[in-house]
């Protein structure tokens, strides 16, 4: 009876391909996140630092940072789609649609789009595309993710359940430049440099050019608990000692996107916007202690439409130590020591 | 000199029945006391988490958390009644008569309504009744807490000072589900469990019932401490490793209840608002690196006036460490091992 | 190509007389930097904590402490004046010319005012003269600050650089009392003692005067770290167990100040505004665990022309572990073991 109330989170065979699931509790953005996201995460850009700033490029109200949309959104779909997640296996074709402004709130859907019964009988791969909507109903941010999840005749023993039909759904290796939405009324033509703090401007970043962003951040479990909480991702092995056997507390994927992220102003000043996020592993995972750095490398460059405005595809690599060498993979392919995330999204820059 | 103007707190002496005691420090709440109890407590609830929700069941502006007003409100009571506290032996009689919104400022009156000396004559039991009111002198909560302090003759030393008549107030073993208030306009005829995260209502749950409510959550000093002061909670064992023989800060007892209630939501998702706290036992204290759990019994269950809503009498019952069992105390009556908190309370939930 | 993009920090050679810096990224002020400035350090004073009774002495709309500005202030200084500091030796002439309140955006820009290189041929000494302004344009906060920074030729070796001309700036020792910005509107005449939680007014301290703010503080680095950031400070000393060779975090010197005047209440409750800082000192460095403890001593007493109000000059002394005797030098004139800060300031009390 007791289990009947809690949440057992889903399994495999819990899954069908077009089955839409709305995620629980809306949740309203105040300017206490703001607050919060910069005493966790060491960010400086001027959008989201300073109203004066974010209107003087043509963004008012202020917005947040488009991860703290993205956190509070992906946070709804935990419950429902990877409580019992063996793996996140990935992201795809996130985009960021509309600025999120404190006052606003977001409710978070998935569908499903693919499912796919590993060999082993045991572990399954499901694909959800999910949209984030505001109180308006506009699409704030859209993604799609895969995790591979226990079935449930697995953990719970008895016959094997039998297999879905196999359905891989087609996701593109990027977000394609032209598809990138720029925020209504962004304009760069008037930019402030010296405000931002730095004059590197989309020309000045070439194809291959890799950054060191230099500085360092050791984790604590405090601080990645608290963010974890502030967008109520619920999955007890970030939260818990006794939730694994090593008894130590896993840091929440996101929270080394947002740290590396915050860290790669040292380098990237004036990119000032996530427009779209194409792929991301989670390579290893971090802990409390952990002190992590970051680098990134140019992958493509592009102008866009609105005024003075450009885009820069990067390639955002965290580390668990200091890599000068910049070494994303060894020569057997493998991810090089030390790599925790790997990251592929598209930044707005002024041109 | 000095001494005379730092706060040396009441002993045992400065008491007397039918005293008023004016708290210091009014208490402005905002929506980063929102980000930030959202930070500290994994609380999914969607009144306090989404505007839009909350002004879906009648409820605008949007309220914070019940135990927000009531951390602040009691953290003023700390100076003048509990900083020379042996014991915080129990509270009653608590009741949230109108939400708590951001713009509010909580001020708290406390009148001494009851004083028995122990046999030892080195402490006695102080009861009091405070009340909270907001920044147009409407009573907000009010309650009645009975501590443990030490008599001023028994720490400076001299000859014992006299024992004051005893008078033990009458309080009721619980509030009357008739005397429940509902926040005016409240209206959960148009509810939705689906943005709430659960099915279940009042119907749903039965008198005996109890309820693991699975996750746990390892505690940090950081945490606890920045809690505690976000109350103006000023106990100095809370903050201090040398204030204690053990060199441990010890956890706010408010800070436990807060964890419970939230990690409640995993089984009493519709459970939203907190309308009184009949009776609360610190069972034994908590400190860093504890692994807390809770699990809930259903006490009662009645029906209000108010449209659609009803109301569930619960035990919540935090625990180090997870009871699957569920055991409050062993055959000769004492609480089980690993009891920290024993909280009677009532909470709103839809019918 | 990498480290072109990367902020390499200024040395003494980059610094010349009269120069003028605009720091990067203008910062808007939340009620997130009240309610996490009310977590982080145990402030209690009833101006910042209460809209109402803020308003009740002149001051509306609510404003922040003055040292969120000065932190906020500060941070944006420490990329170009003090990203290759040795040591910061010392303050002058800082003034709180307005209050900031929430929505306010604050902008620094410094002009050096001195420099003078040391015998050693390897540093020098930079004087700047920093002026935070608000999105009007007014300025909030300025004060003079000098900082030992490497010469680059020592650095990076090869020829020494030729010194510069040295160019020391006369600064005041204190700011006299006249000299003191009461804010527009303030009126102490109707001043309630009560709910500031003090009796104590100008007129009850003598110059000479040391109170034992009794209370202390446990230093844990999730919380320093959290308040650093919030400050947008970079230095990456405070925040990566791999920039020191001793593998631990530097606590900002500011978290320290803050902690200390949060302490104060205990004892100086009255003191609710900070109007200048006249000198501070790091006397030494504090660590996670270090438990901070706080005494202060009158230096001057003052009345000011705005209704109700005068001024305490105070020394606030920072320790770690609680010094009962308040020693401040020992007989040969150096500073007692322990001490952390010696701050030098003016605080606004009612008469």
């Amino acid at each position: 009876m007791t289990a009947a109330k809690t949440n057992p989170g889903n399994f495999f065979e819990d899954f069908a391909v077009g089955q839409v699931i709305d995620h629980a509790t809306p949740r309203t953005i105040t300017e206490g996140d703001r607050a919060l996201y910069g005493a966790i995460y060491p960010t400086r850009f001027a959008v989201p630092s300073s109203a004066e700033f974010a209107a003087s490029v043509g963004l008012a109200p202020h917005p947040v940072e488009e991860l703290v949309g993205f956190h509070v959104a992906f946070g709804k779909t935990v419950p429902d789609v990877s409580l019992n997640a063996v793996a996140n296996l990935g992201y795809a074709e996130c985009r960021f649609h509309l600025p999120v402004v404190p006052g606003d709130t977001l409710s978070t859907r998935s569908e499903v789009i693919g499912l796919k019964q590993n060999s082993n009988g045991r572990t399954g791969v499901v694909w959800v595309r999910s949209t984030a909507t505001n109180q308006r109903g506009e699409v704030a941010i859209d993604w799609a993710r895969w995790v591979m999840v226990h079935k449930r005749s697995a953990v719970e023993g008895g016959a094997e359940s039998p297999a879905p039909e196999t359905v891989v759904p087609a996701l593109a290796p990027a977000v394609e430049a032209g598809d990138l939405v720029v925020p209504a009324g962004l304009d760069f033509s008037s930019y402030d440099d010296a405000a931002a703090g730095s004059p590197h401007r989309l020309g000045d970043y070439e194809v291959g050019e890799r950054i060191d962003h230099v500085d360092g951040v050791t984790l604590t479990d405090a601080e990645h608990m608290m963010a974890t909480r502030l967008w109520q991702n619920t999955a007890k092995v970030h939260f818990s000692t006794d939730a694994r056997p090593d008894g130590r507390r896993l840091v929440y994927g996101g929270h080394v996107i947002s740290l590396a992220r915050a860290l790669s102003f040292n380098g990237l000043a004036n990119a000032q916007l996530i427009a779209a996020i194409n792929a991301g592993a989670h390579v290893s995972p971090a802990f409390a202690d952990d002190t992590v750095h970051a680098w990134s490398e140019v992958i493509d460059v592009a102008e866009l439409d609105a005024p003075g405005v450009g885009a820069l595809r990067l390639r955002l690599v965290a580390t668990r130590g200091r890599d000068e060498s910049m070494t994303l993979r060894t020569e057997d392919g493998k991810y090089a020591d030390g790599v925790l995330l790997d990251l592929d999204y598209w930044a707005l820059i002024p041109r």
